[in-house]
Order: C-alpha cells, then structure tokens, then sequence
C-alpha cells in the first residue's frame, strides 16, 4: 500500500520523474535512458539541456514532454525573457519530438500564460504555470485512474474472488511516462493499491523497449503483479483468454478519436477485436489534438536504424553495454508510432470520465469544443 | 545471380544447412546460435548430439528439424539397430520439440522405412531414407518457390517497371529453415534470380530474432534488398501501402487450414486482413497435419524466460555476449507460436500449387487424403 500523497515510489522513496531543484530554478529530472540499469538523477539548467533531454528521451512520454518543454521554457526566460527569446524557445522545443501533440499544446500554454507580461514578470510566471502544469498533469491523472479503475473493477465483480484482473498494456504509459501516477497505469495502481487483485501483461515495445524497462521497473517498485512478453505475444494471450482488458496511452488522439501511440499499437488493438477484449485509450485532454480531423494527418516520427539495431543490456559483471543484435550490414527502418483507427478503439479514458472513440463521443466530455 | 544447382550460397560458397560428413556416417550442420555473429559448422556423432541440436535450436524451422530428426535415426541405429533403440530414439527425438509436425512426419517416414528390414540392413536403409527426405525437401521448396513466384510477378505487373515488389515475412522460413532454398523465402529468390526486383521488409522475430538475425543474413548473403523492422511495424508499413503481400512459413497446418507459426504471425495476419494486403503461408505437404482437425488443437511450445529478458549481441570489440535487457527481477511468459485462423490465410502455398485455407482447398490439391 502506497502512502504520502501523489508520489510514486521506488524502493520506498518518493519520487516525480521532474522536479524543480532544491536552488528553485534548475530542474531535476530521472534519466530515463539510464532505466532499468540505474536511477540516475539529471540536473538541468539551460534551454538546451531541456531540448536536448527531449530529444535524446532522457524525458519521454507525451505528458512527461509537456511538462519538460514548459521547464525549457522557464530555463530559457531565466537566460533573456525578450519575446524573441520566447519564441526562439517555443520553436527549438516544439521541433524536439513531432508526435507527441503535448509538447505544443503546453508551449501554447507557457506562451499564453507570459507573453502578455513585462518581460520583468516573465521569469516568475513561467514558472508558476510550469508548476501548475504539473500539479494539474499529476490531478488529470489520478482523475483517469478512478474512471478507469472502474473498468478494471467491473471485471474483477465478475471473476471469482482474488483472481486477478489481467491488464495488457504497451510501451509506458505509467507514472514516468508522466508527472506522477501514469496515464494507462494510473487505473492499475488505483485498484491494487485498494486491493483488487491485478497482473498486468507488460509489452517490452521494441526498439526502445519501454514496457520491458520503465513498465516493468515501475510496476515491480510500486509491487504490482506483472509479466513481461514480447510485442509478439499480445494477440496469441487474447486468443488464450488470458487478457481481460487492453488500456494503452496515447501520444495523439484526433478530434474523430483515431489515437496515435508508440508502433504496434495497431497491431493490439486489431488482436482486441478480433478477440472480443475491451481495448481502451488513456488520454488526458493535453493529448486530443481538436484541430486534427483524422489519424491519417498525424506526422509519423522516423527514429534512427540504430535503435532496431542495437540493444543495451546488463552483462554478467553489471556493466551496461550496446550490443549488436542483427545480421551485419543489414538496414533497418524505425517507425515511431502507428495509428489505431477509433473503430477499433472501445473507449477513451479522459479526466472528465470514459466515452466513445469519435467526435461525438469526444464533445460529450468536452461541450466547450462544440466548434472544434 | 545465383549459380550452381540448389545450394545456397554465403560469400560465393555453395552450402546447405545440414549435410552428410566427409566420412559418410557422421552429420554437419550451420550452428544457427551463432549467425549471424559466426559461421560455425558443428559435427554430430550420436543420437543425443542430433536431440540436443534440435532442443538448443542449432537447427531450427520446421523441415530442418524433421530432416535433422531423420539423421538422428541414422546415428541411433548405427550404435544399435534393435527395435528397442528405434522406438527409443523416435521417441527422444519428437521429444525435443512439440509444435512443428514435420519433427513427427520424418520420424514416421523413418520408421516405415527401417522397422520391416533385418538389423543388418537397417542403418544403409536409414541413412538412404535420410538423404531422400533431404533432397525431396529441397525439391519441395523450389516448386513452392516457382508457385510463389507467380504471386509476386502478377504484383510486378501492376507496378511500374523497375519498382520493387515489397514483400513481408516473420521469422525465418528461408533457406536457414530448411535443408536449402527455403520455404516462405523460396518464391523471393525464385524471382529475384530471375531479374525481378524485389525487396523484403523482415520483421525481427523476436524473443530470438530469427528474422534480424537469420532472414537478414542469409538475404543479405545472395543479395536480395530487404529492411530489417521490429515486429511492431508490420502493421503500420502495411496502413502505409508500403507492402504488396505477406509471406511466411507454418510449423503445423491443420486440416482446416489453420496455421501455427511463430509467435506474432497471428498479429500480421490481422493487419493484413485489415489493411487488405494478400496474407500468404507456404507449407510443404510435411507441414500438413491431416490428422487434426483445427489449430485450437496444435500443442503451443512454451520455451524460457531467459529468451525474452537477455539478448546476445556483439560488442565494439567483436565480442558475443548475452546482455539482461529488462527490469531486474520481473517474469517473464514466453509461447513460441501461435495460431492464425484460416478465415485470415489468403492462400497456401504447396509444392502441388496454391489452394484456398480450408479442408476443401487442401483436398483439392491432395485428393488421395480426401478420407482424412
């Protein structure tokens, strides 16, 4: 049972995966790149570090980059608060990560919230809406828990008592995919940590494996029951009746509910249908891009050979190493991200509650995009 | 362009995957743990050196391990031709691998060619037998390869001259997977061959990344184009119209057409069906499984956590070293096939020609089962 409030736990100590520093201008952020291997904690000071850890997913997960992006903000007004400072910012960060439409819906936000002020009140500003960001990213997120976790917790009323409910989910949509809490998990560490027995299917996501890494890593720190597979496996465990329900993250949904999230995304949901699993997308209103009107526009980002190619891993004597793991010579190509068609989508699990993957469905929750 | 009957060919020299020693009792095969890090031939001298190559994957792919098996009689009865060593060694060897039914079919064939015989005559017999279903497997394979070509080439018609046939295969049913010239590859190098262009998306294939490791190598070595993806891809390249057609092998076909093969192909179908990309599995009759009626039926391998949690790869310096990729001490499940529904095969590819997935397709191509 996890105690003390809105932080994740590893080895019984609280963390965010961003802070501001103690000296309350730096931030502080976990290496991602580093885990499962190490806990490594990062301390950032310029607009280019904060780029740069965008970039290089020291910082990944499309909430998590929206509240990175609004720190690079602040660093880069702390250096020369101009307006063209501002924008230069604004641009350099926006050009880090192109799927991801979190990163441009909180530069929006940090642009609206300073740009109207003397330049002499900017620096403070930014900072108290890239706080509010996060505070409102970790308060989201725990709202998508409790709605999802009544999901979870109808099933479990129809299994015999403490059998668990099995969750298969892909790449990391938990708490370091976010402020704090996760966005597909936080319906999972809402019903284990009231009790309700759950064991979570942990896709490993090739190339960059973030189920096998950072999923598994923070369900075992947080002791949640869990297995990992292969991408593989998912469809294979469904037609097995081993998978009760599917809940993903997204990195974009579209204002007709297609949902873009890390590749192979698709290929679960095809498996859900196919095999009568519900098949559900955690997505906080920062992630739903209202001006895009299907999947289809969504830019795909192009990730280098590499990550296909070689892998890093712990050797015998503990040191981390990148190995090779393909024929020599051989190209790789790495798509990103794929698009799940919302037919194939059961539902969206926003802040404001769960509904239909489509327009419809999405103005129901949000009567203000009525015009959108 | 390929030269030199039915051998395939690495760096100009002719080889197939298993072979006869010099000394006409004793067997080599490529050591497939190795590639593609190393070509390594290995000398098996006793029936537990042929159970042990099938078991730790040496040889792999479902006609391979039904020709090794056929060897490993051979060097059973050598040491001793009784009934009791026979029974004895047809039953070690189905044994080492549950799914693939071409592992039983040849030790079938192996015993009906050896039990009726005096001792005296048995090993000569064997080894005979041995060295038919050998070649009849390379046979096998190159009229799938000419009944597959035809597939591709009516894409090649459609596409503008010049422009690549884009085809997608999972795992490895390439020459690797067979005594030579392979099974879902074989139509690729058919054309290829030829002068059509052609070029192969392989999918890794993991948790042992036959496609990266295997596919990728032996393409690589005669030269036909391909790109290397993670299992993930499939589905978004096909949304993408980045592939004419998908072609992979089976470890079992069932009497109605269902296919196990490995891990993930179930996954591939459904994009497939989806995307309305022509889903191809090429079966030699040796895959067939007359005797069963649907693939819910067909026994799943269930092989080690280890094989999805370390990778081996080579470091900087040359060297092959396992690596642990995932999060310290969280399980893992790992079935190695799994089982696509007829309703999703576009069609079979036989050595007899292409018939549709279904009790009715099959027998149309092999009337003398029709009682089955």
């Amino acid at each position: 049972m996890r105690v003390g409030g809105t932080h994740m736990n590893i080895d019984g100590k609280p963390y965010r995966t961003i802070w501001p520093a103690a000296d309350g201008w730096a931030v502080e952020i976990i290496d991602q790149t580093r885990l499962p291997h190490a806990l490594a904690i990062v301390r950032l000071e310029t607009l280019q570090d904060a780029a740069r850890a965008i970039l290089t997913m020291q910082v990944r997960g499309a909430p998590l980059i929206g509240a990175m992006a609004a720190y690079g903000v602040c660093l880069a007004l702390r250096r020369d608060a101009s307006d063209e400072a501002l924008d230069a910012a604004i641009d350099l960060l926006a050009a880090q990560r192109p799927t991801a439409v979190n990163l441009r819906w909180a530069l929006d936000e940090m642009g609206a919230a300073v740009r109207n002020l003397p330049r002499e009140r900017r620096v403070a500003a930014a900072y108290a809406r890239a706080a509010e960001i996060c505070e409102a990213d970790v308060a989201t997120n725990r709202a998508i828990g409790r709605h999802g976790a009544g999901l979870i917790r109808e099933i479990a009323a129809r299994k015999t008592l403490g059998e668990p409910v099995n969750v298969l989910t892909h790449c990391n949509a938990g708490w370091l995919a976010t402020v704090d809490r996760g966005t597909a998990i936080a319906p999972i560490y809402e019903v284990h940590d009231a009790g309700t027995p759950v064991h979570v299917w942990v896709g490993e996501t090739r190339p960059r494996n973030q189920g096998a890494a950072l999923t598994a890593y923070e369900l075992g720190a947080h002791g949640v029951p869990h297995t990992i597979i292969v991408d593989n496996a998912g469809g294979h465990l469904m037609q097995q009746g081993l998978v009760d329900i599917v809940i993903v993250g997204a990195d974009r949904v579209t204002a007709n509910g297609d949902v873009a999230n890390k590749i192979g995304t698709y290929l679960k949901a095809l498996a859900a249908q196919d095999t009568g699993v519900p098949f559900y997308v955690a997505c906080p209103h920062s992630t739903i891009d209202w001006a895009l009107a299907a999947g289809r526009d969504i830019p795909i980002e192009q990730r280098g050979a590499d990550e296909v190619l070689i892998m890093s891993g712990r050797t015998r004597s503990g040191e981390v190493v990148p190995v090779e793991i393909a024929a020599p010579g051989s190209p790789a190509r790495n798509d990103a991200f794929d698009v799940t068609p919302a037919r194939l989508v059961t539902g969206l699990i926003t802040e404001r509650g769960i509904c239909r993957a489509s327009a419809e469905g999405l103005r129901s929750l949000y009567p203000e995009r009525q015009g959108a």
